[in-house]
């Protein structure tokens, strides 16, 4: 696993606040950004923990809680404040080591009066213990001896871009060596006690000292040439979301004890086994000519483990994770359509787990149906903490009137309503819980048939859907979105089915729902072999977009027009009918599928970084397997790419879910009950790739090498598998080679 | 005025914060400190606006709000985020101009690509229109074409140390130019208008950004090699201290138009004439082998200048003026005894109007009286906006016992209530205003006797004062603090005085401060002709103080000794007995204050700022002459030395103007009724001091030149002048020339 890394070779102010996304270290339970220890300009720190969010008044959306530092360190050489901008940096080298879940940062740093200092930092956030964190950083004078003073503590100045969420309930001292400080949040009543202890290779001179929301300690000492210095902090988190509020300070401090016994080298050794197994068992290997696809799939697979909150079923995964600030921390449909298949087909009890957090939010998302008039649940299109809306009313401000926009997907994106239910689907089909299905799936899926139910509109004896957003953000408020009202007939379909099969005796309602499918309007292909992606999409003038494609990504279409004129014209933010065909690929035939993909590529932007994976997907399947991998490419450039800003304010989640879906669509499975069919179509440049995955209480490995399938099942009940037209029955930890991929790849390119 | 200005040669990033404050600009409605435009790694940011509090929950006192920030500039050069860190800085020149209240910042930049950059910041604050700011920023590409971009705007990302006081009511860009943000306190119920706009040189691709509590400009050009760029930044402030609240924006907006139609020029033209105009009148002049008694004493003066709220007499002046967060803009009895003289004697309605903001605040005054237990008005420790207690309740954390203390002044620095009533009496027999007297002095003086009548308790016949602090902070909870005593006994007599001069019948009001008069214990000089500081400071025992006075100023006495410890020794943060002295010249002998001043020095570490000037005078006056010269110098160097940090949270206020006080004293006047006697003592270094006053409604203008005491009076009644035994009868507009200085500095020295 030596190439798990992401590295940083120079020092760039520019690339500062990707690298701190990119490089963010977290468990799960919370998310640290890869900052520098030092203060820098521009630098925007982060902490986040998975389920803390706070409203500054009850007009704002609850957003995640930027939390206090607790990595920042403030050096003093000699007296004088260092900074690694003033003076020359040599044989810079900082990674994000991703198989251990650890950044190092070595640098040289030359002052201008020719002092020469040796840097090296270590940072971990621990996979096997959700509440701890260390670093460690020695510092060695190369060439003259130095009076060295470190400052480092909890410093709760950091805010939410100035918004200040906490309150500071106490700071403490504990034998003279380990800070506390317990916050709360000012509104939301959730309590952080946060607890740091540090140890010094040298004795110091230690003061502890807590002013203006800071409790620091200020260690100072003497260092001969060459002498190394090194300080270990530990960290301990915990928060009301674990424990009783009042036995927080001592689950704290007692950790924060434990971990500065064990040092930083033993909680490292702990935390590494917890990500070798992981590793292990998930990893997907390629072996590509072009190396940012394994880079680009294992970083997927990297975030996609930190920003789950795997512990706790009131929680979800944010579109950002635990990377940053951006979308305020809030949950998308980009969790159910694009994130959550991902943990489906490795741990199904994660994805579970993300569908109660839903599961637990009926009775606001119910409020919110009745609130609008509807029945049913109505799940908002930002979710956080209590499950109502919390998309913000306003957005941006508009300079040609001097007043802000209205958000409009709260109002229609009501697709997400439908999204929820077919993850449930989704989890169903792949796992067969019938438990879950009994005790919460049903009910979900039931409200949510109730919802669309009295969300569709009867014309002339057919139901219509109207005034809605589909995944297309660029065209706004119009009828019978296709992706929308073809995903409400399959919910309302398969919730029909499953009321069936789990004897639901409520045969008014079922009625109703037959009822419904018999009478919703699905847009039909047209004479051009086009789905329409709504009731007026087809007759709006097309304009040229290669200006903005060039600049995919930023929305900059927005400075050329107004996004009234955008919606008046066919142009897309995202994929919306290529997302139906994503979801739905045996609805239409294979024709369809091609000429709906390139009228709709021609006419997207692909300014959401939800679109390019799923565009691979379908470029893939309609045969254009060039055009699919490079869509691959540029997909696993959205966060790695060389845009320096892009990332700023946190990863793209839903990119990264992607990624897998579209590494998993090169493999083609289609599962049918107890029979996976495989049709893969891996790229050329690749000579190897193995996918994991679990299927129905299976787990299963396959391989391609050398133009020969492989398939074993580590364990499970025996499975059918089908490739090339060969049917194979596979049984206990038999390893199956197929040898028509040479054959087929000939055909395929 | 050549001289009046404060330079900075070299960029010290260990002096950041110190010329942040030192540098700071304002006008008295508002300050900024003297930040450097681009953001630096501990750079502290700051801008206030006299009375401008609030607090984020009621527990916390209220503090000065630290507003969003306007100076701020992000510079991209060629795409790169511009740091003047990373590259080489030569001919670096930055610079206070006291004369004219303006910055000016001069540099070249060189890149590690070898680009030369010349960069020009100037800015102002201005003093003739409170509402005001402007800057001008010019940059020059010195050796090849480049692109810039530059980004600034309204960052309402600031807060204090974290706490977030305001919250965005609105932001809008008018007229595609003008950017306008509406802040309010989130519980204090205040409201801020931020206008800015930006004038360009050159034609600039311009784009607004409204996000995250910024609302920023983005401006971006190419640039020929040696073409100077210019961006001319103009800023209006409103609050809802100035008008109804709706009517805010308006106001901001035409003033900003106003200003921009003007330009930076002409807005310095404006400013500079009335800075002209306040030196011309007041300005000090001294000719002295040291540079730093003039520098500081124009630094005093300055400073007392843009601190001071001149214009509405609901506010006072904080301890840190406009210039930082220390002490969270609080007034103590600083303002009255410290820096209220300095205006007394040169502007005395501003002297008034400080007193009203004491008047203004009877009401809650009196309920914390009554809250105590007492009768009458009890002045809080600290205060702000409200006249309620500010003092925080605790203070920093002891690592001791990992609890916080409680902060002892609020509880019994009850000294403050008549140190108010003193500077009520002071105002009046120096401005003789009966007005004044009769419609507020004389009932904040039977208010505050009120308070002293039931503050005091009897004891065999005699009245004590129990539970106090003095001055001195290192003694608490002390009985018959000589200073305290001594102050209630003058109020009482004078307030008696005053009553019987302004025909206040309250005869049962007046017995019983006759009877107090007659029954107040005074510490009375014993046998070692010692002043009791209080009952029992005497006889404590006395340490070796030297190693603390070596580092005075930083209270490292306590990093050695508990305050409970330090309670018990004869140690003294500050004058005591020696301010008693100071403000009480004649209740002593001669003999009693030089050896009062000599023990009580002997035992001072001076680790308050308020002390060094007031040894000062009462060395002079005990004839060490060489030593006050000494004191004074020292004092000189509260802000304005070597120390890098000891301003950092603002400047000392208190010593400033008791610098004033100090230079005062060299002239050694004393005002009797119509005669106002010399008997100047300047120190041997200055060849030449003009000293500005005021007097009962004569402006006086006093100078040593050569020897010679020449001594003008500008305007107002005939009055007599003595001085050396003689007196003199002075005349409009008439010039006295004594010559018996020579002599007399021969005896004295």
């Amino acid at each position: 696993m030596k190439k798990l890394k992401l590295s940083e070779k120079s020092f760039d102010l520019q690339k500062l606040n990707k690298f701190g996304t990119l490089m963010t270290l977290g468990n799960g339970y919370m998310g640290v950004r890869g900052v520098h220890e030092e203060n820098l300009p521009i630098q925007r720190r982060g902490f986040f923990i998975a389920g803390i969010y706070n409203n500054t008044n009850e007009e704002e959306p609850e957003e995640i809680v930027n939390l206090p530092d607790v990595l920042g360190v403030e050096l003093e050489i000699d007296g004088r404040p260092f900074s690694s901008l003033c003076g020359k940096i040599a044989d810079y080298q900082r990674t994000l080591h991703m198989d251990r879940g650890e950044i190092t940062h070595d640098y040289l740093w030359k002052s201008e009066c020719g002092l020469q200092l040796q840097l090296s930092f270590h940072r971990l956030v621990a996979k096997h213990d959700q509440h701890a964190m260390a670093s460690r950083i020695t510092l060695t004078s190369l060439n003259k001896p130095v009076h060295l003073s470190i400052r480092t503590g909890i410093d709760a100045q950091q805010t939410n871009h100035g918004r200040q969420h906490l309150k500071e309930e106490n700071v403490r001292v504990h034998d003279e060596q380990y800070m506390q400080g317990v916050y709360k949040t000012t509104r939301s009543d959730q309590s952080i006690v946060l607890s740091a202890a540090c140890l010094y290779s040298h004795t110091c001179n230690v003061n502890y000292v807590s002013k203006n929301r800071q409790l620091v300690s200020e260690a100072s000492t003497s260092l001969r040439e060459a002498e190394p210095f090194t300080i270990e902090k530990f960290i301990s988190v915990y928060t009301s979301l674990d424990e009783e509020e009042k036995v927080l300070p001592h689950l704290g401090l007692e950790k924060v004890k434990d971990l500065a016994a064990l040092g930083y080298d033993e909680i490292r050794k702990a935390s590494m086994d917890a990500w070798d197994k992981f590793w292990n068992e998930q990893r997907i290997e390629i072996h590509s000519s072009n190396k940012m696809d394994q880079l680009a799939v294992d970083f997927a697979q990297y975030h996609l483990q930190i920003m789950t909150p795997k512990h706790n079923n009131n929680l979800s995964m944010a579109a950002k994770g635990l990377t940053g600030e951006g979308y305020k921390g809030h949950v998308f449909w980009d969790t159910e359509i694009f994130m959550l298949p991902y943990h489906l087909y490795n741990e199904p009890e994660t994805a579970k787990s993300l569908l109660e957090y839903r599961y637990n939010r009926l009775f606001p998302a119910k409020e919110l149906a009745a609130q609008k008039g509807y029945k049913g649940v109505q799940f908002p299109w930002e979710s956080a903490r209590t499950g109502k809306e919390e998309t913000p009313e306003y957005a941006a401000i508009n300079i040609k009137t001097g007043k802000r926009q209205k958000v409009a997907s709260a109002l229609a994106e009501h697709h997400i309503v439908a999204d929820v239910a077919f993850a449930v689907l989704h989890y169903y089909k792949v796992t067969e819980d019938k438990r879950f299905m009994r005790e919460k799936g049903l009910e979900l899926l039931k409200e949510v048939s109730e919802y669309w139910l009295s969300r569709t509109v009867e014309r002339n004896g057919q139901f219509h859907i109207l005034n809605v957003i589909g995944p297309d953000e660029y065209t706004e408020f119009i009828d019978n979105n296709a992706y929308t009202n073809y995903m409400v007939h399959y919910v309302l379909q398969e919730t029909l089915k499953y009321m069936s099969q789990f004897n639901q005796k409520d045969l008014k309602q079922k009625a109703r729902i037959e009822d419904a499918l018999d009478r919703l309007y699905l847009p039909q292909v047209n004479e051009d072999m086009l789905i329409p992606q709504d009731d007026t999409f087809l007759n709006k003038p097309a304009i040229d977009l290669t200006k903005y494609k060039q600049t995919q990504g930023s929305q900059s279409i927005l400075l050329d027009y107004s996004r009234e004129e955008v919606n008046e014209m066919q142009v897309l933010k995202q994929a919306d009918v290529v997302m139906l065909l994503y979801l739905f690929p045996h609805l239409f035939s294979q024709d369809v599928m091609k000429r709906n993909y390139r009228y709709y590529e021609e006419r997207t932007i692909h300014d959401s970084s939800l679109s390019k994976a799923i565009h691979s997907i379908i470029a893939m399947r309609s045969g254009e397997n060039e055009r699919a991998y490079q869509l691959f490419q540029e997909a696993c450039l959205i966060d790695l790419g060389p845009n320096p800003k892009s990332s700023d304010e946190g990863i793209h989640g839903a990119s990264l879910g992607a990624l897998w879906l579209a590494v998993s669509s090169f493999l083609n499975m289609q599962f049918r009950e107890n029979t996976i069919h495989f049709d893969p179509q891996i790229p050329e440049s690749w000579s190897y790739l193995k996918f994991p995955f679990y299927y129905r209480q299976r787990k299963m490995i396959t391989e391609i090498n050398g133009g020969k399938l492989y398939i074993r099942k580590v364990y499970g009940p025996p499975v059918y598998v089908e490739a090339f037209g060969q049917r194979h029955y596979l049984e206990e930890d038999q390893l199956l080679e197929i040898d028509k991929l040479a054959n087929y790849q000939e055909e395929g390119s």
